[in-house]
């Protein structure tokens, strides 16, 4: 369990600084850019448990997980412009973060005995509605609609947790097979540019 | 109660159509459609449960709701195209959905002994916040405050709903009664164009 | 207490007067101005609610928090035209309704026990959300994460209140204190244009 929080909190603080990175292009100061940070490693979570009935929500007796967030998102905003990463340096942290936001958002509703299409859904809102509720509070369109399989993936890793739980497997290898997988299915979609079908404008 | 829960799930499903039908105009993929189409349907009554406190939200332990919203809005998904439907052809549907919404919310918030005006508000937020919800995910100022009695028809039919139902009017009888206001006013309001007083810009 | 509850009142009028101030610029009608009134108004203490798990929300079975919203709003819409009132006619009342805002939802999440930077955040909750979710529903970029001091203000508000609490200081005097510091700050960063760094766009 040790092992998971720790990763948990290096998502969070993946979100935060990605979140950071591409809050940059908004003309925002320190404490606009530190809020979309938090609210992008947290948001996910926070709309699961909201939706769930599990209040108060996880972070309110965690402070852990909000510290985290703040200081990676002031560490990005006044290192960012320094560092000039390449573009591509945050996927795969990304990829994995969505993995396991994925994995624990599915297992915390497994735990309350719901049915599983639901349970796979909590998983891919506590995997992707942090960066909803960013391009929202940025004025976008939420990226993940438009974007190579991202929700996909998260949604795939979901229903294969679940198969596999219910075939038995230790929880953990489950979860370890769920995590490769929608690691996977994400990095082949942006690899080889995999999405599903698009409507085009035709109005 | 049968009746009622299919004339639901009815309604669900003509949110999620109309939903997709609007999210054409954006270049949206299967994904980000299906999620528009299941949020236009279900989010005014998880709002009005989030509010009131009715946790974990209605559709938690149904997963019906979100499977209707899903097959709805992955079959006008592909099928939308094909389909040249008349402009107008959802205007009914929709005003009796958006009247079964108005009812359930506000009849749910007068079992909780809620004052009169909330139990009239979460009839309204029944009524209009999937589709409020739906514009910002597509980052657009909220139609239903811009558009011919929209809120204002399901506003008059909870608060008929509650003036009947106090009169002492069996419970089924308020709600057709409401029901077919709801429905006349949103109709009329779109046949003859009426609509509340609006700000123009002089700034 | 009675004081909190009559200035806690005013406070949600003035929010939901500037509300109507600024959605001038849009064109919408009586409803849509009066929602947004509404939700500026107790949006901020709604989130906190929902948070904390303090269900059903705040003005659920206390409609005056609604009723004050909305007749603000009302009037607001049918005089506001014709008063021509300064620009900075509502920068004092808005920052007193900010610092008691403030007060109340950090001194709310302190008497749930949640750790102390959880408890600020929620007076800054409290304090800036109503206008985070306006500013959401008129498709704007939040303000807040573009103004000066506006948010800071309330943190350091929150987080004087949480110090002077616990340095045994009755708690009324506590909240003097914070509401007195929170206005300062916000004062003396409009006259001074006092305001955080900022990222400028490089990209």
């Amino acid at each position: 369990m040790n092992l998971i929080y720790l990763l948990d909190l290096c998502a969070v603080a993946v979100c935060a600084i990605t979140a950071t990175l591409e809050a940059r292009r908004r003309e925002l100061d320190l404490f606009g850019v530190v809020v979309i940070a938090v609210i992008s490693g947290i948001g996910g979570g926070t709309v699961r448990d909201l939706l769930l009935g599990r209040l108060p929500v996880y972070w309110i007796h965690d402070p852990v997980y909000v510290v985290v967030g703040m200081v990676a998102g002031t560490l990005t905003f006044f290192l960012g412009r320094r560092l000039r990463l390449p573009k591509n340096f945050f996927l795969v942290p990304d990829a994995i973060g969505l993995a396991l936001f994925t994995v624990i958002g599915t297992s915390v509703a497994m735990q309350l005995d719901v049915p599983w299409l639901i349970a796979a859904l909590m998983g891919v809102i506590s995997g992707v509605f942090g960066g909803v509720i960013r391009d929202i509070l940025c004025n976008e369109v939420p990226l993940i609609f438009r974007t190579d399989l991202y929700a996909t993936a998260s949604f795939a890793g979901a229903l294969l947790l679940i198969a596999l739980d219910r075939s038995g497997l230790p929880h953990s290898l489950a979860i370890l097979f769920a995590m490769v997988s929608t690691v996977a299915v994400r990095l082949a979609a942006i690899r080889w540019h995999i999405h599903l079908p698009r409507l085009r404008s035709d109005a």
